[in-house]
């Protein structure tokens, strides 16, 4: 079994001779003094050291040991924790944090960066931080001063870990359903009893404390998505008076749901009445505890203003998703590095052409089928990477630019492209990882190799934070056809000319014009619409990497002749599937 | 989780109505007498009911128990043996072997169903027999009548289980690279030695006897496949004199492999030198013991000519191809039937289209992208059980057809299509049994609904029995281009007109023109020329099923209109794809 390495020098390349990272950075005054591209080059080959020394050794144990729940309590996989206070200590989940909040400000491509290679070298471990960032933001933009006071730092450094708490039983896609509910108490906090399920560590041993935050209903909230509020609901808490000792010295939660009552005691940390009930048996992600989570009358804070619980959620969302697409992006990464690696040692079977060598077999990446594959994966990758990490940039131009319009394209790029990425290469981690298990033969199924647990970890990434079909309906629906397309165009207009852009540009005109005489097209078409614009993004990201690679470097062109003979041809399937449901 | 159910009513309409059944087999005199529609009718029936009653609940077990191994036995997951004795009693195994053999002499395409069914129940179990209907074809045809007398009637009434012993650590896809060698014996028997890998069934506790056939090598034979002769070793064997006590009660295996020297005590059945050294840790198919198995000078005859082993053998890997086709059309359908079940019962967000109840959120089947996902995958569900019976039935046109043109045309169908079956569907099982997942949300991912269970299963069936890629190479560079592409247009000829199937022919020939120029651009276009045959083949089933079926029911005009929307459009872009490469 190959491990996941991290290749700090292409990512180079990418940022910097592709992306022109340096230049970006240059014109955003809170960034710019430490857009230094050599402190940049030297963060991220720390990063690649402690990914690929620290973490990536886990991985196969969190597949195959997992997570062990017992009594409430939930031991991550042998080294885990240890791993993740290195982590913390570190400070690398305080990378682009504010360093007014105890963070290291620096670009938030740089964390894209990272989570990317942590989530190729273990997805399981990897999602334990994997909400800081947009609990720390949904805190930072959202919570009270008193709130903040006590959680921002303890967030923005990753001292103590965060949860999103969204489905219910009977409430996935659809929070407008949520029954989880929230009581005012006369002390302005709120007592909070309900049932939250797929909860990504709700429990575990990896922090002192968990910050859960948590989608609830005040006693009046109206029914649907408007009587949502949000609230932050520690592992332990204390009234914030002198607490010399930390959570770990905490009492157990009384029983009865009566926690906010004991408070008083001042310097005492208390135990929230909020318990893991299970954890699921999944395909895959052994490695994170997917919780069912029981609040029963939990000590609760509100965060934002009362009904406004999605409108505070979003902001850590969409910070999720991006983090998704990522993961897709680096677990196909990995899947694409075990088979390389496998293809480039083992023989079987005669290739077609010239005989290369004396031996009776020849070079699995020499026969045309895996060749494809290993190819068709990488520009898959490379264009992720590209993607993803221009999208973290837009975060950045999209706060910190001067320039309102830049920074409203900036928002409009990251509006637009998400939901995209998400759902493109989530899709591409499990279809692209199962091409890769093939290259493997018989060896490709069997657990040796480790290739069968990453299209077993991806397959999750096409559900959660919105299921692939939330992301397109999300695109279509609420971002291309309520403005007529204009923000599509606007964001067209900037990837420049091509016979593609122009046929994405038309077809979307196709859709608005046709999708008023029906109310189910646009749900109809919207799996292709996305999947078409997916692939007009690829194309685009294909050519800035053509236009920096050497022309006669075949790292490069191998891939980019795969995307155009293998990848694009989807995008004519796609644009014909979409204007045949317009024409009916 | 709901259990796998066959559905006999809508396979008699397929095999009656759509296939015409009763007429086809009419012409076949040895057949004629047992195709009564009645009789059929009622084996489905009862057969339903044992995989229904019998097989299915097993299935949960196969996987989460999974087979035990200790000290070189296999134990089978709960219940596993137990069904396989009443499976054996009860004549299933012998559906379709002949009467003369001990079998009952029925259609191979009721033994198909039979199999589909199956494994759509649970594939795992029925690895076990999946194998035997080929082992007593191989037997029946190429062994001596010394060994026939031994084995013929255990394999045709599968009371004794069979094994296919091909591959090696070093040679999988390549079997010209085995190593095994068979040492001849004075009395004409052999010595076997060496070790084979993945041998699903090589040992277990469901019948009292295994019997492997196994590719191996004589001392002085040549190098490559030229060189490999087939071996029978059972595991218990006896001189076949006296023997009143059956295997169970036989000495265990001598050391040292001087078994056959033991031979002389009449009567006394005696263990082989062939051991079970490990069985794998797998994706999935845990109900099944896929093995390592080690011959150390262990008792073995050959079958059929020294050097002709690989011919010998091709008998069981055809039977053996159509059955993992089966075995694909058979999980889908499994997980279809999962998704169609959760998304008539389970409710997520408003659907758009008018209200038609008073609750909060709309059925999942409501909704338009889980409506395509499911209409899709019935599309292929109902496809492949056509092209599969279809298969099964010229299986014996080919062998019982009094007309010898009818018969060549009956093989070339068999050639042609059982590739293309193979590839599709495997490839299908997977990605649109993970389809079906995704109607689950995240209930997909846990293992409480079993759908996770059918996507890790139905993954190694992209590879077994020659991986997809064998599969497309076989069917171009061995069955189109050598002879032009005449067989090819033939076949086509007889599905009749429409415009795929003219493109479709002129694309063959164009891959015939271009061939010559390049070495690898045959094996570059296989893939895609694949799907694109697989395509025109979807597209003919459908039109026979349109044909027979009532144009107002829904059932029906659903996955129709899936085939023509979501499915078909692939073709061109394959088409494309290939001549795209031709042109170059």
């Amino acid at each position: 079994m190959n491990a996941y390495r991290p290749n700090p020098a292409e990512t180079t390349f990418l940022l910097f001779d592709v992306l022109r990272l340096p230049q970006q950075l240059a014109e955003l005054p809170a960034l710019a003094e430490v857009a230094d591209p050599a402190l940049m080059q030297q963060v991220l080959e720390e990063a690649g050291k402690f990914v690929g020394e620290v973490v990536a050794p886990l991985n196969r144990d969190g597949d195959e040991i997992g997570c062990r729940f017992e009594a409430g309590t939930v031991t991550a996989p042998p080294g885990f924790a240890d791993a993740y206070r290195a982590f913390w200590q570190a400070g690398w989940p305080a990378l682009a944090t504010a360093t007014e909040d105890g963070g290291q400000g620096l670009p938030s491509v740089l964390e894209a960066v990272l989570y990317e290679w942590l989530s190729a070298a273990n997805h399981g471990w990897t999602m334990a931080p994997g909400l800081l960032h947009g609990a720390y933001e949904c805190v930072k933009h959202h919570a009270s001063d008193a709130l903040k006071a006590q959680y921002l730092e303890k967030l923005a450094t990753g001292e103590w870990l965060a949860t999103m708490c969204l489905t219910e039983p009977h409430a996935g896609s659809d929070l407008g359903l949520v029954r989880t509910k929230a009581v005012p108490q006369p002390d302005g906090g709120y007592l909070l009893s309900g049932t939250k399920i797929f909860i990504s560590g709700g429990e575990h041993d990896l922090s002192e404390n968990i910050v859960h935050l948590v989608l609830a209903r005040l006693p009046d909230a109206p029914a649907g998505p408007k009587g949502l509020s949000l609230f932050l609901v520690p592992k332990f808490y204390t009234d914030g008076s002198g607490h010399s000792a930390g959570p770990s010295q905490a009492r157990p939660a009384p029983s009865g749901g009566s926690a906010p009552h004991e408070v008083g005691s001042v310097g005492a940390w208390v135990r929230s009445a909020v318990v893991c009930e299970r954890i699921e048996e999944k395909m895959g992600l052994h490695g994170s505890p997917t919780c069912v989570m029981r609040f029963d009358e939990a000590h609760a804070q509100i965060v934002g203003e009362p009904g406004r619980g999605l409108n505070a959620m979003f902001v850590m969302m969409n910070a999720a998703r991006l983090h998704v697409a990522l993961q897709g992006v680096g677990l196909l990464d990995a899947a694409w590095q075990k088979a390389n690696a496998y293809a480039a040692e083992r023989r079987q079977m005669r290739a077609p052409g010239p005989r290369v060598d004396g031996e009776a077999a020849d070079l699995i990446h020499r026969h045309p089928a895996m060749r494809q594959k290993l190819d068709t994966q990488r520009a898959w990758v490379d264009a992720g990477r590209v993607l993803a990490y221009r999208t973290a940039l837009e975060l950045d131009v999209a706060k910190h630019h001067p320039d309102a319009a830049r920074r409203a394209s900036a928002q409009r790029w990251c509006a637009l492209t998400t939901p995209v990425l998400k759902s493109a290469f989530t899709e591409q981690a499990f279809s692209g990882g199962s091409e890769c298990l093939q290259v493997f033969g018989g060896h490709g199924y069997v657990r040796e190799w480790g290739i069968e647990q990453i299209v077993r970890d991806a397959r999750v990434s096409m559900i959660y934070e919105g299921t692939n079909e939330i992301q397109a309906i999300d695109l279509l629906l609420r971002k291309v056809l309520p403005d007529g397309g204009t923000a599509l165009n606007q964001l067209l207009d900037e990837l420049g000319e091509g016979l593609r852009i122009s046929a994405l540009r038309d077809m979307a005109q196709t859709v608005v014009k046709a999708a008023p005489s029906s109310e189910t097209l646009a749900h109809e078409v919207a799996g292709d619409f996305l999947r078409a614009t997916a692939l007009v993004l690829l194309d685009w990201a294909w050519q800035q990497i053509e236009n920096a690679a050497p022309t006669d470097d075949e790292r490069w062109q191998r891939p980019a002749l795969a995307l155009h003979q293998r990848v694009l041809p989807e995008f004519e399937m796609r644009r014909q599937m979409v204007l045949a449901r317009c024409a009916q």
